[in-house]
């Protein structure tokens, strides 16, 4: 993956680097196909046709490429397109691409862009990604008692990993009481609990033959896209769905999952999405976090990455950058972060969870 | 699918529309998986995240959805990513769609967002896409000897063809001196020439099991979208390799392909694809069109359903409706235009023919 933040190169650069740094890293000079994820070059970037744009400016112009989308967690979507052209039997050896470039645009449009994943009459009520986060964060404060401190407990912890991760948008450490002080931006969400705008790429190989991880299970949830025709607000049926899926697939469940990366473009996303994965019971994610548990030193690190929050969120590049993170972990080369891990899981919003992925990695010994 | 043409439905509603019939006609009341074929519907219609839109849209909020887009040929791309999923073992049946809502938006909008797909840098110095089909159109002329009657006489065939088809978006024949005299559009292509913008949409089910039809085979082939690069301007390499893995998978070739639907976005188009597909020997197309070859009661009925002239282009729509038009063809349902056929052929173009698709399908007996 590229370095996330704010980044002058120009998408298919960003994605080149990506590219380049894991053909190289799996000795592969030439992917028999690939996928390219990508949210909304069209709009960020003013370029469409973007696998053949990509195949092309990679110097790969003559090899079978397609573009997926599934809004935020485009790059998820993008393993599972690679990993069932695998499966089938179609390809043996696949690149999975995914970035955005959004940093050159004002903030106002960015947002504009974003909001397009919002079912379109709640949009034409002038509704927000950050406004229903927030409608969702002050739901689950009602009603399972979440506090403000457990909240900011997941932005103080994900910056203090990103300290460690060269790759990551913020690498400053911030303190509970910057978080809690922090402007508001919806209310119960401040800025210190939002992800921030940033450029980024990465980029994993697929293949049949060994290698040193595997997937070992994916899975893919959906939900309304209107927020309104939801039974419930404090938990994310998306990703509920998701994590069955990709658990029946690897014939195992949440005990064996060693260290998670998951979609903390809100903080309290991060706690929702642990209860949900199963990682943690219902209610004790708040509970977890600020004990500790879930830190690099823990019992169940989460995102060692530094997470959306401080990583960044490039959009269609987090989900490959969440099992970018996963792989360097299970193959022990996760300098200044590694944790003890044989089981990896990465889970990925789109949307205001209307089309959730999850995924297990698991190192082969 | 449904008719295409000036549609006053959104685009929600027209995927609708098609979706319903098709899992209909397949006795499906819940597909396991969806994928959908959109080229941009963020600009043309304001509205993203379009796997979950649809799948609330339809009702099926909860089903697994993904987007996939290889820009005009998005259709072909959908089914290979349904292909895939089913072939893979993942899903055993898959709802594919596809469609596009355009006429809405002023022309030389349309023109803006359809011209993403070609290389920044040639769209830089203001080329268009009619501009890159003129420059291949005259270089056939040049170099092949192809001629502005031969060229025509498709779009007199497709026209005639379409008349007899109420899915098409225009039903009136048209003369060969008409389509010769229209209005220049981009020398030498006049507008009778070039295909209209439409909108519509087109739904496939796809599953492991026993069905009329089967999917012999499916091949994707790529090639710069800087024309500037490309070794040849008077044949599509993308073509010519998608041709090739479709004839691999089927385990057969052209000869035993009973009808086609090719995609003459541009009527010399038609001409290039019957020879990069192996249907007619190179140099010969324009001779077998004048001939009456490719008419619907020729050797080798060519576009029955009208083609993107006639029967219309809804960009991502497209790739599926020539599947919808072979598949009614197989089982023998295509009244008013039905050809004696039991393997059929789709080819696709993406972009300026960076990203192109075939598909054969055979008749199970």
């Amino acid at each position: 993956m590229t370095r996330f933040g704010k980044r002058d190169e120009s998408l298919p650069e960003l994605i080149a680097e990506a590219a380049r740094v894991a053909l190289s890293d799996a000795r592969i000079e030439q992917p028999a196909a690939m996928v390219v994820a990508a949210m909304n070059p069209e709009e960020f970037t003013g370029a469409g046709n973007y696998g053949s744009l990509i195949a092309t400016h990679l110097g790969l112009s003559t090899v079978p490429t397609i573009r997926v989308e599934t809004a935020t967690s485009s790059g998820l979507a993008g393993l599972y397109a690679g990993f069932a052209t695998v499966a089938a039997g179609l390809h043996d050896v696949v690149l999975v691409v995914g970035g955005e470039k959004m940093t050159h645009l004002p903030t106002p449009r960015v947002a504009e862009i974003i909001g397009r994943s919002i079912d379109p009459q709640e949009r034409a009520y002038g509704t927000t990604m950050p406004a229903l986060a927030g409608l969702i964060t002050r739901a689950a404060m009602h009603h399972h008692g979440l506090t403000l401190r457990e909240i900011s407990q997941v932005a103080v912890k994900n910056h203090a990993n990103a300290a460690h991760n060269p790759y990551a948008h913020f690498r400053e450490p911030v303190a509970l009481e910057a978080v809690m002080e922090s402007r508001i931006v919806a209310d119960p969400l401040r800025l210190f609990h939002c992800c921030p705008i940033s450029d980024g790429a990465a980029a994993v190989v697929l293949t049949r033959h060994r290698s040193p991880v595997r997937v070992a299970g994916i899975g893919q949830g959906m939900d309304s896209i209107a927020v309104r025709y939801r039974t419930d607000l404090t938990s994310f049926r998306a990703t509920q769905a998701a994590a069955q899926a990709a658990y029946r697939m690897a014939g195992f469940g949440p005990e064996r999952v060693d260290v998670a990366e998951l979609h903390d473009a809100f903080s309290p996303f991060e706690l929702v999405s642990l209860e949900d994965t199963g990682l943690v019971p219902t209610g004790k994610a708040g509970r977890v976090t600020l004990d500790g548990e879930t830190a690099l030193d823990g019992r169940l690190p989460v995102n060692p990455s530094g997470g959306l929050k401080a990583r960044g969120h490039p959009l269609a590049a987090t989900g490959l950058a969440q099992i970018v993170e996963l792989v360097w972990q299970l193959r022990g080369v996760a300098t200044g972060r590694q944790v003890e891990a044989r089981v990896g899981l990465a889970q990925s919003i789109g949307g205001l969870a209307t089309n959730n992925w999850v995924a297990l990695l698991e190192a082969v010994r």
